[in-house]
C-alpha cells in the first residue's frame, strides 16, 4: 500500500478488506480522519454517527475473522454516507427541511437494510436540497454543499452532498435519487460516474406513495463504472412492496457484463449536442467534443442523431407539479413559512392543473417511452450533454439563463436530464473531461429500459478512452 | 372419442391434435359448425374470418406432418376468437364503436401476434360494449351479447363476446381485456375461468397510451384453470415496448405449478363475504356459501377477514375518468353523436378534475397496493364475490340498485371487482355454483403481486373441490 486508503476505488478497499490487507476498522478510522479534515470545507456530510460506524466496521472485522468468505456481503467494510432524504433507524433525517430539523426516524428505509445487509459502514447522512427539489444543494438546516473541484461553486443537487463526498474522498460510495436530474447533474459538476437505472431495478420503499412512477428512482455515485455498478448491484433486485422492481436487470447480469468489458466496436452511438436545440453552454459543448473523437477512436459508430423529445416537457412540469401536490400539500397548507418558495410554487401549479392536463401529460408520457424506445432500436446508446451547464456560483439558487436563453423555472436548466427521466429509460452520467478554468464536464449515456447491463458495458468502455483527460482531484487542504 | 370435439376442454384438444386424434382443420371445422348453429342464439362472434382461420389450420397440420414436436406452439390448431378492442391484421375490428364500423387494422395487436406465434387459429372477433365501458355487452354496431344459460340474460362486460363464445362452446378459449371487472364479471355470469394476472404478466400493446398504468389487463378465458392458464401462459412474457412486462411470474412457472396441484392444506384462506359492507344479493351469497365449506374441507384454512379497501373507490373513478379523457376526449369533441353517454359522461368527468384530484387518487393507488400486500403476508388468498349481482336482463344497461342500495353510476355495481384493480393484485374469477334458478356466480379469488402462479395452483385446487356443483352445461338448440 502506498498513499492512504481514501485514494482507492471502491472495488479496491471491498477486495482488499477481504484480503485482510486492512481491516474495516482501518478502513473506517482513514475516512473518518478524511471527513473530520476535509468535510467542513464542502460541508458534505451534515450528520455523523462515528460511533455506529464504529461498531459496525468492528462487527464486519468479526465476520471476516470468523471466515465464511461466500457469505460476506460485497460491500463489507465500505464507509457509505446516505442521503438525507432516506430514513436511517436512529439517526437524525432531515429530509432539508426545517420541519424535520430533529427528526429521528424509527425504521431503516428499504435502501439502507440493504446497505447494511451487504456490509456496508453507515458513517452518516449527505446534504439535499429541501424534499429534494432543486438541482443546488443549499436548505435552511445545514446551509450549502460546495464542490470539491471549486468551492465558490455549487456541487448541484438535490444528492450534492452525496457527490461531493464522494468526490472529496469521505466515502468510497453513496447513493442518491433522481427525478429531473438529482444524480445525473451532481455527477457531471464533480467529475463522477452517477447511475439513474431503470425505473424498479432499485427498488423503491414501501411507502413510495406512487409505486408505479417510473419519474423519481434511486441510483448511485462512483469514482469509476465499476464502484458505482458494485453499489447498483446491492442495491437491485425485486422487493414485494416495490411493483416496479422487475430483476431487471437482474444484478447477476451487471456483474457478467462488467467482467466483460469489451473494445467499442460495433458499438452504435448516437450522438447529440443539444437534445434538438435545448441552450448549452459553449464551454460544455467544448468540452464534450474530444469524449466523440475518442468514442470513435475506440471502434463506436457515432453518428449525429436525436430523438424528438421537446414535448415531454409538458409531461414532465405536469406530472412532478401533481406529485408534488400528492407529496407537499399538506405540509403547504398547515406550516407555509416553514417550506421554500419552489415547493409552493409546485404544490399550487399541481393543484391549479385539471384532469385534461394531467391526462394529456400520462399520454405524453407513453408517446415519450415508445419515441426513445423506438429511437434505440438503431442506436445502442444515446449520448449527450449531462448538464447545460458548468457549475455555477453557490449563491446562485438556479440559472436564471443559459447560454443567453432564459429560464422560464427553477428546473428548467435541467431539460437534458428531465426529459430522459420522462422516457422512463435508464442514464449514466460519465466524467468527460474539464473546462480550460477547471470545471468538471458529464457525458450523459441514455440505455434501452431494463438495459442497465449493457448500459454500464458500453459506460465502462468509454471510460477506460477518457481516463486521462478525467484523472484529476479536487485541491482540498484543512 | 366420443361427443363432439367441442365439448373436449382446450388442454384436451391441443393434446389431441399432437398426438394426431384429430387434425387442425376438423376441430376448426367443428367448431365452424357450432359456430353456425349456435352463435344466432347468443350473438357472441361478431365477425367470422372461416376462409384465413381454415388457411391457417391446414398450416398446422403442415407442421404436424413435418414432425419437430419441440417446435410446435402451445396452443396449435386451438380456435380463437380476440376480443374487438384487439387489432386483427386484414379482419374488422370496430371497438364496438360506430365510428370504426368499418375498421380495418393495418396489423396485429402484440397479442394476437403471440397467439399467432403459439399456434392459435383467429376465427374471428368477440363483441365488446363500446370501447370496453360498462360491464354488458351491447353496442350500436352489433347489438347485445346474450348469455348462453339464460338468453334473456346478459353475459356481463365488456368481454362478454369472449365469455359467451367460450360458454357455448364456440371456441375452447377467448382472451379479454378488465379495468373495472371486465373479464372477471362475465366469466362469473357465465360459469367460466377468468384471470386477471398481475399487471404486465401479460405485456400491454406498444401503443399503450399509459405503459405504466397497472388497470387495464389483459386476460383469458377457459372452462377450467388450465385451459385459462395455456392461453396465459402463451400471451405471457416480457416485451420491450411494455415496462411492466417484468417476467413475474415466468411462463415456466405457471406450467410447473400446475403440474403439482397439491390439496388445500397449509392454504390460508380470508374469506369476504362483502368486502367490507359492500350490496350482495342474496342469491350470490346462497351460491358461494358451500364454496366455503368446500375450502374448509380440502383443509384450508378459512378465516372470516378481509382489508379495508372502500377508500379504493375514489382512486378507481378519478384515474378512470383521467384515462377516458386522455383516451376519448378528441373523439368526443369531433363526433359527439357517435359517442355513448357513459363515455361523455367519464371524459367531462376526467376534465373537471383538478391536480389535487388527481394527486390524492394516486396516493391512494398506492395505499391500497400496500393495504392488499401488508393483508396478504397473512393469507395466501383473499375470497370473495366476483360479482355483487346474478346475470340481470339484457335490456338493461347496469342495475340501478343492487340488493336494495341504490348505485351512483354506470360502474358502481362493480365495486367487488374494481376495488381489486387498484390494488393491482392478480384475480381469477371461479365458477362457484349456480342459483336455484339456474343462474352461474363466481367466487374471486386474489393472489399476491407477481404471485399468478401461486393463486392458479390455489384455483386449480378448489376447482377440483367445487366440480361437481359446477359442472353444468348451457342449453342451446338452434
Amino acid at each position: 500500500m502506498s498513499g492512504p486508503i481514501h485514494q482507492l476505488t471502491a472495488v479496491e478497499i471491498a477486495a482488499g478488506i477481504r484480503a485482510r490487507r486492512f481491516s474495516a476498522v482501518e478502513v473506517l478510522a482513514d475516512h473518518l480522519a478524511r471527513i473530520e479534515a476535509v468535510d467542513p470545507l464542502v460541508n458534505a456530510i451534515v450528520t455523523l454517527d462515528a460511533d455506529a460506524a464504529l461498531e459496525a466496521a468492528r462487527a464486519a472485522d468479526r465476520a471476516l475473522a470468523r471466515g465464511g468468505r461466500g457469505q460476506l456481503g460485497p460491500l463489507l467494510g465500505l464507509p457509505i454516507a446516505v442521503k438525507d432524504l432516506v430514513d436511517t433507524a436512529g439517526l437524525r433525517t432531515t429530509y432539508g427541511s426545517p420541519l424535520f430539523r430533529d427528526h429521528v426516524p424509527q425504521r431503516d428505509a428499504l435502501l439502507v437494510q440493504r446497505l447494511r445487509a451487504a456490509g456496508a459502514i453507515v458513517v452518516g447522512k449527505t446534504n439535499t436540497s429541501e424534499f429534494g427539489a432543486g438541482s443546488q444543494t443549499c436548505n435552511a438546516v445545514f446551509g450549502p454543499t460546495r464542490n470539491p473541484f471549486d468551492r465558490a461553486r455549487t456541487p448541484g443537487g438535490s444528492s450534492g452532498g452525496a457527490a461531493a463526498a464522494v468526490a472529496a474522498r469521505l466515502v468510497p460510495l453513496a447513493d442518491g435519487s433522481d427525478l429531473a436530474a438529482s444524480v445525473r447533474n451532481p455527477a457531471s459538476f464533480c467529475n463522477l460516474v452517477g447511475i439513474r437505472p431503470t425505473p424498479g431495478t432499485i427498488p423503491e420503499d414501501s411507502d413510495a406513495a406512487d409505486p408505479w412512477s417510473p419519474f423519481g428512482v434511486s441510483g448511485t455515485f462512483g469514482r469509476t463504472v465499476a464502484d458505482a455498478a458494485l453499489l447498483l448491484r446491492a442495491l437491485a433486485g425485486r422487493e414485494a412492496g416495490a411493483p416496479l422492481s422487475a430483476l431487471q436487470p437482474l444484478p447477476g447480469d451487471l456483474e457478467l457484463r462488467l467482467r466483460e468489458p469489451g473494445d467499442g466496436v460495433g458499438v452504435r452511438v448516437a450522438w447529440s449536442r443539444d437534445l434538438g436545440g435545448l441552450p448549452v453552454e459553449p464551454e460544455v459543448l467544448a468540452a464534450l467534443e474530444p469524449a466523440r473523437e475518442a468514442l470513435a477512436a475506440i471502434g463506436c459508430d457515432v453518428r449525429d442523431a436525436e430523438p424528438a423529445l421537446a414535448f415531454a416537457d409538458e409531461a414532465f412540469d405536469t406530472l412532478r407539479a401533481v406529485m408534488f401536490a400528492a407529496a407537499h400539500g399538506a405540509k403547504v397548507d398547515a406550516t407555509p413559512e416553514q417550506v421554500k418558495q419552489t415547493i409552493h410554487w409546485n404544490v399550487a401549479r399541481g393543484r391549479a392543473l385539471d384532469g385534461a392536463a394531467v391526462a394529456r401529460a400520462i399520454t405524453l408520457r407513453g408517446r415519450a417511452f415508445h419515441t426513445l424506445r423506438e429511437f434505440l432500436q438503431r442506436f445502442d446508446v444515446l449520448a449527450l450533454p449531462t448538464s447545460q451547464v458548468v457549475p455555477f456560483p453557490v449563491e446562485v439558487e438556479w440559472p436564471r439563463q443559459v447560454a443567453g436563453a432564459p429560464m422560464e423555472h427553477y428546473v428548467a436548466w435541467l431539460r437534458s436530464c428531465s426529459r430522459i427521466t420522462v422516457t422512463g429509460h435508464p442514464a449514466i452520467s460519465l466524467p468527460a473531461g474539464f473546462t480550460p478554468s477547471g470545471l468538471p464536464v458529464g457525458l450523459q449515456l441514455v440505455g434501452r429500459h431494463g438495459g442497465d447491463a449493457e448500459l454500464l458495458r458500453v459506460a465502462a468502455t468509454l471510460e477506460r478512452a477518457l481516463a486521462e483527460r478525467t484523472a484529476r482531484e479536487p485541491i482540498l487542504y484543512a
